[in-house]
């Protein structure tokens, strides 16, 4: 595809917004889409035609491909408004590249950059009245790609869309959380897909998730499916452990997504002389230092929920508490990313993205 | 759902039907669909009215779940003519069981039997003509069920559509296939949702496949995701191993899809006083196998291939090629499956279900 010809965005606009409609106080997220969307198709080889219009249901056959063999990856960031009204996007490429890198081991075609920039920065300058000022609000934009090709054979597609669509967003998760070690269900094995964000990656953990919640946790942190010792990830983010002063939290693997979150708190971290240990956590370890206090704080760091601090985990039938720290690093660490994501503060490694 | 009240199926007919355009003799699977489609909703924790309507593209919400966080379930079966103009399907309870099975591993709702065989028999009436007579041809029944609601929490979905679509089809594989054995990629893993026809355990198939057939075989089979010792199946078909005069087969798992045909080739052979041992079957002992002779066949199960010779499978850098053997099983069992399925034989396990 590298030599594709690029074709101009079209762009049409809605007649009116729907913007008054919305009550950003009481926001139920992922219910509500901002005025436009984006999308192109992939067609005979080639992307077509990039397109903005008014956000709208579509067409699709029933035997489109992505419904019956899942071929389908996503994206999620989030754009920031600062006090003078200036939006911003955090680090928009490394989304860029994640999709195509999720695309591929699903044996779909890359989406080119020049498409995916202009596309999501000229959605955000249309759509910028949905995007409010105010830390802890956002506008949460969801990059996606699937198989639309209506034929049910069990190969990859011949045909593809991408899209952009754009919901607002208030902070995921508003109090510390209580999650599972899973024990028993996994979320992905080696040579398989967990690093992608794949779309049944997703689907497969609604279940044990289902069984965790009825029990009084919120999340499961995913151990490894071959021994269940080592501390993976949760449903949608990494995993850090703060031992005395040290941070921890597992190497990138083909089982772990590799979070931009994640990514940006170890240098966050390092940046503040904080110790940071990237190796694999045993869930024996984490035990033993939730039983003798060393066992300062877990949390979770992802695009979503941004820093979730976690109260208690529980393995092998026992439950450990985890006491409120002083100094608390997930604070800490939200704070600096909030305030880097809101132009509340220098940008020293230059992740902040202006739109305009 | 044990108290719901079942409504009446909806019947809209075609104004004519497509039948003509269709070219029987050179079908290229999976393109070409039937006159009708049934479909029902779920919305508001109730199935709503069922309904046959004209096959077509339907309107779908970019947010839809199904297309973020994949929470799509489908099966395959087939129906079949007999030279009478009788229709049968083949055990098509087992195909709603199994849905339903599946379903429950994606935090989905159980699809009332009912419906689904009221649904499935109607339209397998009103679509008779689309089923060919003589063996080989065969009409593949798609049942599939996915989330709609169109909201990207991730979380299980309150919506969703249950469908059946219908495509003419020949045998899958026509000649004999070559294949790998996994050693690095895997399908599913303990805990996971490998035994689910989930829609993601496809496209995540479609990459290393594709891998595999560069270097010129057709499938890959699995071995199990944490040693890679055991093998386990294809990617739409069960796995037999024949050494000496015994057939061996991995017994069902969280991994293994538990295939009708398997089960079915399964009695064939105890039937025909054929030893089979479900077990465990390790890579070694089939590439010994191999190496010493007692390796005679090798052979997939599915719906859409039937039974499927394979001729040489790669491991460890090492082919192995499997000759011709006299008295083929695959060939013996393909023959007394297709005459059962067809009605050309006695079918003393009730298996045939007509269609009247
Ligand atoms: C499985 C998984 N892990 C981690 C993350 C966090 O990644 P990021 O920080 O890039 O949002 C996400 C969500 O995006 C995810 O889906
Ligand atoms: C993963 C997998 N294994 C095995 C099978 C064979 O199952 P059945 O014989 O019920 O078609 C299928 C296809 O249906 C499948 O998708």
């Amino acid at each position: 595809m590298t030599d594709q010809k690029y074709s101009e965005l079209a762009i049409e606009k809605i007649a009116k917004t729907k913007i008054n409609d919305v009550d950003f106080d009481n926001i139920n997220f992922g219910r509500k889409f901002t005025d436009h969307m984006f999308y192109c198709d992939f067609i005979d080889g080639a992307w077509q035609q990039p397109k903005i219009v008014p956000y709208q249901p579509m067409t699709l056959e029933p035997s489109a491909r992505a419904l019956h063999y899942g071929q389908a990856v996503f994206e999620g960031m989030k754009a920031y408004k600062d006090d003078n009204g200036n939006a911003f996007l955090f680090r928009p490429e490394d989304n860029h590249r994640r999709i195509n890198i999720s695309a591929a081991r699903l044996a779909m075609p890359e989406f080119p950059k020049e498409y995916f920039m202009e596309g999501l920065t000229t959605l955000m300058k249309m759509d910028k009245d949905w995007i409010k000022p105010g830390v802890g609000n956002s506008l949460y934009v969801r990059p996606f790609m699937f198989a639309i090709d209506p034929a049910i054979a069990a190969a990859p597609s011949e045909a593809y869309r991408f899209m952009i669509i754009c919901s607002p967003a208030k902070a995921y998760y508003t109090s510390k959380i209580r999650v599972l070690f899973s024990e028993k269900y996994s979320r992905s094995a080696d040579g398989g897909v967990g690093y992608a964000k794949a779309a049944g990656n997703y689907a497969a953990q609604f279940y044990p998730t289902g069984l965790a919640q009825k029990r009084g946790y919120q999340q499961i942190i995913w151990t490894d499916a071959k021994t269940h010792e080592f501390l993976e990830e949760a449903g949608t983010m990494n995993i850090f452990f703060r031992v005395n002063d040290t941070l921890l939290t597992a190497p990138i693997s083909d089982r772990i997504l590799d979070g931009i979150t994640r990514k940006s708190v170890i240098q966050l971290a390092e940046d503040s002389n904080i110790p940071v240990e990237v190796r694999r956590v045993t869930v024996s370890e984490i035990k033993e230092a939730a039983t003798n206090g060393s066992l300062k704080e877990i949390f979770g760091a992802g695009t979503a929920a941004v820093i979730s601090p976690i109260s208690a985990f529980e393995h092998g039938g026992e439950v450990f508490e985890i006491p409120d720290t002083e100094n608390s690093y997930a604070l800490r660490l939200k704070k600096q990313l909030l305030d880097i994501q809101h132009n509340l503060s220098e940008d020293k490694h230059g992740w902040r993205y202006e739109v305009k």
